[in-house]
Order: structure tokens, then sequence, then C-alpha cells
């Protein structure tokens, strides 16, 4: 299924910063990251499960949040872009 | 429907900066600021084609982008929220 995810971190202190290079470096190892902090993940549940837990022990949940989107399985014809793309489509095979 | 917007301005320039403003202002007249950069509104179709037209006209498509998730009538099931909580649900009643 697909799972949108995204977050918001505080990044005014150094710790901020960290966590979210931690969070957008988990997520890049699910998924492909479609807007700055919006990342596409293709999952299953146990995947879905563990990737949620992985980042709720990153944020500090009183000043960061994170979201997550269940688009299912026909998510193809729910998701619309326009403007510069910054990647492939996460189920497209890149051609080296 | 509820209608996932999230959207990537570059604010590199003060004209990107602007856009941004925008962009935001635009969605708030239509929905609730969840995140940062990500906006969830209830809209029929009709708005839904409006709202992107409006959004569209004011990107920049070389440098911008904004991505549409059709999450349906159904999407209570379909969004978890982790961490600090920026306002009410979108169709939740404010008492004031």
């Amino acid at each position: 299924m697909l799972v949108l995810i995204t977050y918001d971190v505080n990044t005014e202190t150094a710790a901020g910063r960290s966590r979210l290079r931690k969070v957008a470096k988990q997520c890049v190892n699910y998924g492909r990251r479609v807007q700055n902090s919006v990342f596409e993940c293709i999952l299953d549940n146990a995947q879905s499960v563990l990737l949620k837990s992985i980042l709720t022990d990153i944020i500090d949940e009183e000043v960061d949040s994170l979201r997550f989107y269940y688009l299912g399985n026909n998510y193809k014809t729910k998701v619309e872009h326009i403007g510069v793309d910054r990647g492939v489509a996460v189920d497209q095979t890149l051609i080296l």
C-alpha cells in the first residue's frame, strides 16, 4: 500500500536539525522523497508499523509532528502533481 | 472529500517567499493547516478544480511543486497523527 508520510520537525535548535536529518534518512530507506518533508512509501502492514515506531522514537512529540496517510493499493488515480518533480515514481523502475 | 495539499515553494528569492505566502493564504481559505506545508481541505469536485487552478497560477512550475492527494469521504481511518497538533480536525466544530 502507499503510505504518505509528512513531517514537521522544529529546527530552531541543533537537536531539532539532527532529528530532521534522522527522520529524512529513515524515510529515504523506505520510499521516495516527493517534496521537502513529504515521502511516499510502498509498505506492507509490518513495515508500516516498524517505520512508524522508528520515526516516533526519533521525533520530539512536544514540538515535532508526523502524519501518515494510508492510500491503499489503488493510489495512482489519487495523486496529482504539478510543477517541478524531485524524482521518479515510487514503484517505477529506474533504468541506469 | 478530503483533499490533502502539500507544497514545496522555493524561497531562495523574495518572489519565492511571496509565492509561498500566497499559496498558504489560499489554502487557509479552504482548509486546515496540519503541518507547515500541508493542508487538509474538505472540497467538492468544483472547489477542488478551482483551488488547483488558483494554486497552479501562483506557483512557478520550474522551481515549485504542488501535490494533491484525494482521500475520498471515508478518510478518518486513513489518517494518523503523532506529536504536536497544530489545530482542530478539518470537519470538527469549533466551540468558541
